[in-house]
């Protein structure tokens, strides 16, 4: 059982529904989110229910809610949501594209992978200044100076940031350059990195631990919602087979599956799932078919010299296609393609 | 090394090449097939080179190859093959609709089923007649019967007959009723099973084995071929992975990988990858944008009483919505949907 | 619902069951099995309730069972079966050790690999002449030749054979030399030769197939008991998963979970699980030590020149050491190492 | 390329190392460790290997190793390590064998597990204050309060503490309790949690990651050992795969595995891999034959009232019977099993 608080709940107000909760044999758990507080509450569902908990001051809502993530559920919350990235909506009728390169190396690259990302229809940019690398001795970022980077070619295109932390520690540093915080694959059960990721002020996406089901997945972003963070957009990248010809395997059903147990946006990255650029274009194909709310795309200028993950970034020809594909594709599903904001963002 | 005999080769030409072989150390297997001979060698190819076989009297072709599977591979055979199942096309600019109930259950339920699958845009009939099922408690088919109310239907229809084999010494019997034979996930390593359809003398749909690693399909697909057929199409049909919120995982990659590594169509099953009716549209967009060369998928008129698979059968609206797909969604691709016969098939 | 008939049942008992369960709404079918026949109902088992089976003529025993497996289920049978091949016991408190040859190649090979096995405390002697391969250009085995090799080294050794069979008509061939069939785990799920196997009137090694659930093995195992041979025993040979490091991974769990829910002796493959000469030995230990009622093992005079998995047979000083550890590691599990047939078999 | 600095080496020293590494076209990432400091270098071996590396002020050893972990790999560590924990040794000849409760819940409940795990043989205690728990819901662990109650365990029992950090931010208080730190498997890639694990002073448990290969795990202990600290012992605790009849399964293969890739000691958890009790046996005893340098095993005074996993903690019969197994199994393997610290520790 969930109590949402409303905005202008007090301390008191909020006390007094733990104390009351204690008194009917239950524990509550009081997260403080930015935008409102939410009360978790674990015993015995009957007793609680003759406490009255909707009359109590400062409550918002009340949820009973049967499956395990609560906050995230479609149960109590049919609509699908829109998350908005400093205006662009990812969610609802859009369909959006975030490209831009794997890792930011220089600020010559990342201005030119940006442009390259707008030119093929792309409303934000990605762009890893933290990397997280299974070898410690692989490059593993520029931090804030790739932040710093950033930051200057988001004021030069206009486009949006979208970018990784990967330590609750940078949480605070990353979101006050960053317009999405991303939270990838090995950090899905980083549960004190989701939490700062809750508090942070910031729309988070949420990529699929490699071997995580969509169970798994949605609980993950319960834990974000918990803090007061309900602008979560879910990403699948592949999930971890016994097939070698791929790097992991797309499962692409999870997009249809998560959608209906979920509110919340789910977008497809058909760049590190299949890991090679042959098959970026099928996949993002297939992704859009599928009903996918977005995909998240590498694009590079020279991937023959990228630090990380060349062999799977767009370029050229492809990169032309892939703007016809997001150009038409849509359609056929109702979607429009979302549009990059007009003017140029000069800063968060 | 593989050689292909002309179909003009005798008995003596294969025998020499046998022994020449021999001579120079190396071993030869010889495959009758249906139209031609293959010669498949073992041993040092260097040597092989030395004895001029593209010369000798019955050779069409002599064949170096360095994927593990020979005659299936697109190595030596660029472009992609059409399989055609009495007449109707699979593959090439084509976009192939296969439906029918999962099991065929009695005349009136199977013609219905075929009427629904036609209305929807299939040019092919599939149903079972013998299923293998995980118990032996379950309902096996109807055997004999079964293909003969298949027979009866495509008389009525006019769509030729795609119907599953489960043991080589039913395949003479099934290929006397069938237009194409289906060989399921479960026998996709069943040898005996694979060379006996190789000798059919009809084409052939591989499903990939549930654990089987794409490699490991061109090889069973290579079984087939050995024996003379090529007339052979891959179905991808989800694999077995962690996730339980579908009943197998759809590896939607594998359409393009298997489609650069071999010239053979490559087909998906949206019904019993998902497991659930209301993942077999988006599945089915999904297959046809990352550029399937057909679907085959459940329909039933009465889902809640199949007695196999109903969960996933598609009926009423959702085949609306499967019929407007097909019509309109390969135009994106450059494909167009293949046409059922104009004339009623009377037999095969 | 399954009815087990006496062995003197007729076939009016057996009809009349069958019309009588037909007139209550259900359907019975009918296995005969050598010893014994056996009737599985499938409807509603309250109706089958009131028509008091048990009293009829013929009727040995009538089983509810609520496991989806039901013969070779432990819930109507708490003892563990021992199974007797050519009077070498396998299950109860019996350690028994089966080694030989991947496949058999040639008599002096076969016999000094029996030699081996036999030293090391091997009762039962294993070898492949036919073998089922991923390739088709891989050797597939000697076939009657290579039974021919087994039953004369059998004779020479006193060793009973236990061998593969990959085809349902070979089943009565096979039958014929060998002492124990050998279904492979890429055939675990063919069910027409499950069902042979059944009736061949030896008992049947079970290979869990790569990516079987457990209870889908147990489901296998139950086709070849509905025809009325309950000597089976079951075979973990590994898993697949996304480990690389090792060919196939060892569900050593398999083996207690197993034994708990069916009756059946268990054993494991450590030679095909791991794949490695080096990891024989360890996984040999840990199968003994986790309660295996036996080990199966790849041993080759000369492995460098094995034609079929030469890389994980066994050797000189590590065959040595499987010979100390068989010796004494079952005393620990309160196992007696099973001992060969003391006079020289002959033939079947 | 690794440089291994003496304990000796300046700030001159090393900034001298990495101009001249840069000046030869390469790039030099300086790891400050407790006792030592470690430079990684990244780019042309053969270039680095004209600059006479060994040569240099305050340089101990330069290594050349082909594996993707350096300091953690056995090739230029032949002999396996010994890890102490507080005295007790992990590692070598020894069996160790660590217990207590999954959580800590109350001082009397992590007593009486201690007792019970100390009469059954352990040497070290477990028990998590910090709890990672798949649902937000779940409950969490006591935290700093848990510390406490484990250090006075610690004073009453003699027995070190083996605990779980989740966070690098909480790495130095939870140091400051514990004798040996637990990383989890879900936080097995959480590179920032194994730095800072790396730089606490404290041995360092790693759990494998429920889907990361073998060579990935020994990934993230080089993320350890790269920053001076080399006393880790590596935990397998079973993989995710497809089968449901355990909550894991243990690659118990990824023991031998693992000790031949490195020199790092390699311990098996049988209460997570299997969830179950009655598979905590028979898994401990394969764990110690397959030749795992220890076990870790949940016991709880009352499992059926256990906030955290009650369902595989064993208790009564079973321990004593694990007792009896750790008492007599390893001598089989030629080990013997770690004692406990004679005298009663008193804190850190």
């Amino acid at each position: 059982m969930v109590i949402v608080m409303t905005p202008e709940a007090t301390s008191d107000n909020i006390d007094s529904i733990v104390d009351l909760v204690a008194t009917a044999g239950g524990e509550a758990y009081v997260t403080r989110g930015v935008s409102r507080t939410i009360i978790g509450l674990v015993g015995d569902v009957q007793q609680f229910e003759t406490l009255d908990l909707n009359a109590l001051p400062g409550v918002a809502d009340v949820l009973r809610i049967s499956a395990p993530y609560k906050l995230v559920s479609r149960e109590n919350h049919v609509s699908r949501s829109v998350v908005s990235v400093a205006g662009v909506p990812i969610g609802g009728d859009h369909m959006t594209l975030i490209a831009g390169p794997c890792a930011v190396e220089t600020p010559e690259q990342t201005l030119a992978a940006a442009l390259m990302a707008k030119a093929a229809g792309a409303s934000l940019l990605r762009g890893g200044a933290y990397k997280p690398r299974t070898s410690p001795y692989a490059f593993q970022g520029l931090g804030e100076t790739g932040l710093k980077i950033l930051s200057d070619v988001r004021a030069e295109t206009g486009l949006p940031i979208v970018t990784e932390v990967v330590d609750a520690a940078d949480v605070e540093l990353v979101a006050s350059y960053a317009d999405m915080l991303q939270i990838g694959t090995r950090n899905m059960q980083n549960f004190a990195l989701l939490q700062a990721a809750g508090e942070a002020g910031r729309p988070v996406m949420l990529k699929r631990g490699m071997s995580s089901t969509i169970e798994e997945w949605l609980m993950a972003a319960e834990y974000i919602a918990q803090r007061g963070n309900l602008d979560i957009v879910l990403c699948e990248r592949g999930i971890r087979t016994f097939e070698k010809a791929t790097r992991n395997t797309l499962d692409i059903s999870a997009v249809p599956v998560a959608q209906r147990l979920s509110h919340l946006p789910v977008i497809v990255d058909p760049s590190h799932s299949g890991g090679k650029r042959d098959l970026v274009l099928p996949l993002s194909r297939a992704a859009i078919a599928v009903g996918a709310d977005g995909i998240i795309v590498d694009v590079h200028p020279e991937p023959e010299t990228a630090l990380c993950d060349g062999p799977q970034a767009l370029v050229g020809a492809d990169l032309d296609e892939l703007a016809r594909v997001v150009a038409t594709l849509p359609a056929m599903l109702g979607r429009t393609l979302a549009a990059a904001p007009e003017r140029v963002a000069t800063g968060v």
